[in-house]
């Protein structure tokens, strides 16, 4: 492998306690259950707008699906939030935590393989949260290079391309099997990294896909020492 | 402002001593000039070579440009080079020295700035020419990405389509005049840094062109104290 490809929004950071902590910040619900049982609804509202553009609707950037899935999310839970609340935690994707592991395990990374992101947030958002989270790779690559959002295998290839890179050369690396399974179709290295707080302490994580080859890891220190950094 | 971009090649570093050390050392001429005229003969044939992309010409990488133009070169100076040596001259653009300020004045930039990358350069090259350099933006940016070469208008402007960023809240950061006055068209702050050994010792650097608004500076820390970071 010559080339790492990583997932952002659970691989390297929180999105969930970061996003629970903005909101509480920016608008109190009221309600016992606070913001948790909110944000992860926004969350899963996620895939199914997404899906969306894979299936041909024109490319919208993730702000835009994120102000609409958040406004169907909001009244379902029956809260009202002004729009500049709504803006500030649509932007509070910008501020996400990483992972204890994030920084020093791509750091690791970086010395010896070509690091890059393949997120679904767009480039601005991309540039913005790694500078907040303090986060270097050697290239940022989006989804939005391809005008699409993963799984759709154009959004790999359009990366490996830009990075000259042969599938049987790279690795993804992410939290979530459909990513996983995606670039190991196309003939990616599957590498899983186990997040078990990813939906908070209640929810089991996801276990690693049973795919040809897949390395499955408990965080970018274990992966940079499976991989010899 | 709120982003900075920035020109690579002479800008950030030295393209000429470093690919002149990197012929000699692959490929000794024998001839008492040595690699100096050639790498110069070089470098100025590749303005012609975009030309060519910039006027509607199918899209090529600037490893294909440089491939093209670097035969051509050998051609003219009666040099024969073998075929392995020419490509390490090609790849030699991707390991060239930072100027000693490049580093440090991109850290303290970046504090204050969301700051890229805004090349000629494909992003495969860049991604290992920034890794070469250490060299640390928060997003990296190519030519590429709009199909074309500076200083096309295209190019700047899908460079702030990708980072939501209006001409007036940008700044274009390089030490040729072509490339400050593409950009300043199209209303983005033209900031000037003379290289005066780009050319090496015996060639005069470029002035600072006569842009309304020019900030004229000495390199990346000189920079970095006008703006206050």
């Amino acid at each position: 492998m010559r080339v790492l490809l990583f997932d952002v929004f659970g691989t390297l950071v929180d999105w969930r306690a970061s996003l629970i902590e903005t909101a509480e910040a920016t608008a109190p619900t009221g309600a016992d259950a606070g913001w948790a049982l909110v944000i992860d609804d926004w969350r899963r509202a996620y895939q199914p707008a997404m899906d969306r553009v894979r299936q041909g609707a024109a490319w919208q950037d993730l702000d835009s699906l994120q102000r609409q899935t958040l406004d169907d999310v909001l009244t379902r839970h029956a809260l009202t939030v002004s729009a500049a609340d709504r803006e500030t935690l649509v932007r509070g994707w910008r501020r996400l935590r990483p992972w204890p592991d994030s920084g020093p395990g791509l750091d690791r990374l970086r010395r010896k393989y070509v690091t890059a992101t393949l997120s679904n947030g767009h480039l601005a958002l991309l540039a913005d949260l790694l500078k907040f989270a303090d986060l270097r790779v050697d290239a940022v690559l989006s989804a939005q290079l391809a005008g699409s959002y993963k799984p759709d295998p154009r959004v790999y290839r359009t990366a490996l391309e830009l990075l000259e890179c042969q599938p049987e050369d790279a690795g993804m690396v992410a939290a979530h099997p459909s990513d996983l399974r995606a670039a190991a179709a196309l003939g990616l290295r599957p590498i899983f990294v186990r997040r078990p707080l990813e939906w908070g302490l209640g929810t089991p994580p996801a276990d690693p896909p049973a795919l040809a080859g897949v390395l499955a890891t408990d965080g970018l220190d274990d992966l940079a020492a499976a991989l010899g950094c």
